[in-house]
C-alpha cells in the first residue's frame, strides 16, 4: 500500500556546525544519505552491509538537489522524511524533506540513486531486484500527495 | 573582464572513499564548498576568516543541485572549475563543474549562496558590498559560454 | 554516588567506512567526542548548545590517546562507555571504551578536556562550576574499577 | 640516510571548524592520517591507491596519542611533520608534530600503524616488504633528535 513515509531523526552535533553555530551544509546533505541508509537497513529488508560487503552491489548517487529552507542550530533535532517519487528499471528517485520537530522547514531534496554492480570498481547499473522494488513501492507518493 | 574561471584541485583521500573505493558523494558536495572557500580566500580579496570571524558575516547555502557524471577513485585528483551565473542584491549563483585531469567529467553543480549577517545566530541577508560584486563579476559566464 | 557509566551507541555508517569496509579510524575518534557531547546533553544537565552558544564556553581537547583493539564493520553498532578518571580545577580526564554489542573490544581511550572561556577566540581555562563537578563526580571510577 | 622529515601543509577549512571558530579536534586527528597518506603517495613510492585497491593491503591504526598544544583558527595553515620512531616486522611507529608556519605548536602525536592483508575484511598483519622498509628508514629519527 503506497503512501508510507520513512522517518530518520538526527541531532545536529557540535562537529557538524560551522563557526556560526549552524549546520555546515554538506553535513545536511550527508544526512540525506543517512536517511537512505537507515531506510534500507530498517525498512526495506536489504541492509547496506549485506548489499555492499557481501554482494558488492551499491546505490551510487546520480543526482541530489537540495533547497535549504531554514537554519539548523547546534543540538537541534532534524526530522528527515523520505518518500519515493519514481521507481525505474535500476534507479529510484526520492523526495526527502527535513524539518524541526515543531514543523519549521529545514530542507527539501530530490535525490536519484541507481542500483549498481560495484565488484570491479566501475559502477555498472543492475536492474533492481523485484522484492526490493516491492518493498520500495510501499513508500511511493500517492496521488493525493504528488 | 568577465569570463575568468576559478580552479581548485583536490585529491580524493582515503577517508573520503566509501567501501567501494570511490568517493562518498557528500564529500564531493563538500568539495563544492571548498571551491567557494578557496575562491574567496585567493581570488576575491575577502577571505572566509575575515568575513566569518572578524565581521560575523557569511555566505550560507540557499541551494545546491549536483549531477554526478562519473566515479572518482581513491587518489584521483578532481579539478573543480567555478564560474558565476548571476549576481543579485545579496545572493550569487555559481556554476561549478568537476572533472578528472584528463577531462572525464565528475559532476556538474548549480549552487546559490547568500551574503548574510550571522552576528546573532539567525542569518539575515545583507547586500553584497560593491567591491566584492566587482571581484565576482570577473568570473561571470560570458555570452559565448552561457 | 560514584561508579556510574555513561553509554552511547553509534551505528557505523557507510560514509564512516574506508575502502576496506571497516571504520576509518578518525571517525572512531570523532565518536569519542560524540560520547562526551551526549554525556553533557543528557546526563550532566549542562548541554553543549547552552555552554557553547549562550555562554561562549567550551571543553576543548587537551589530549586523546586511543588504542584500537579490533575492527568495526559497516553496520556494526559500537557501544561507547564513559567514566571519569579525575576531576581537576578546570580539566577532567575520561576513560572511554568502545565494544561491540557482544563484548568484543573496539578501542580504549584516555581523553582530557578543559573547561574554557571561548568568547574571544583564544581559549582561556575557567574553573569548572561546582554543580557541573558534582554531576561529573557520579561517573568517577570507584576504587574497585580503578 | 636517516633523519629526513616528511612535511604536509593543510589549511584549516571552514567545515573543519567548530562553533568557536577553531579546529574541531577530530579533524586535526584526521590530518594525522592525511600526513601518512601523503607520505606514502609522494615519498615512499607505494601509494595508498595501489596498496588498497590493487593489492587489498592496508595500514590500519594500532594506536594514536595526541597532545593538543595550541588552537588552530579558520584559515590557518597547519604544517605537519612526520618522522619514523621504530620499524618492526609489520608495524611502524611515527612521531608526527604540527605547528603554525611561525612555529607555534599545534599538536604532538605518536601513531602506530600495521601493515595488513585486508582482502577478506578481517585485517591480518603482514610483514612489511623490504623495499618499503628501506624507503621508510630514510625517515628514522637519528640519535641527535631521539
Amino acid at each position: 500500500m503506497p503512501g508510507e513515509i520513512f522517518e530518520g531523526r538526527y541531532k545536529l552535533r557540535f562537529g557538524q556546525c560551522d563557526p556560526a553555530g549552524i549546520a555546515f551544509f554538506p553535513r545536511l546533505v550527508e544526512m540525506v544519505n543517512w536517511t537512505v541508509e537507515d531506510w534500507f537497513d530498517t525498512a526495506l529488508g536489504d541492509d547496506f552491509r549485506h548489499i555492499h560487503m557481501d554482494e558488492k552491489r551499491g546505490m551510487p548517487a546520480v543526482s541530489v538537489a537540495v533547497d535549504f529552507l531554514g537554519p539548523v542550530r547546534l543540538g537541534d533535532v532534524a526530522v528527515y522524511r523520505l518518500a519515493v517519487v519514481a521507481i525505474g528499471r535500476s534507479s529510484i528517485t526520492l523526495d526527502i524533506r527535513a524539518a524541526h520537530e515543531d514543523g519549521r522547514p529545514i530542507l527539501s531534496a530530490r535525490h536519484t540513486i541507481v542500483h549498481c554492480d560495484l565488484s570491479d570498481g566501475v559502477p555498472k547499473s543492475l536492474p533492481l531486484p523485484d522484492d526490493l522494488k516491492l518493498s520500495m513501492a510501499r513508500f511511493l507518493i500517492g496521488d493525493a500527495q504528488a
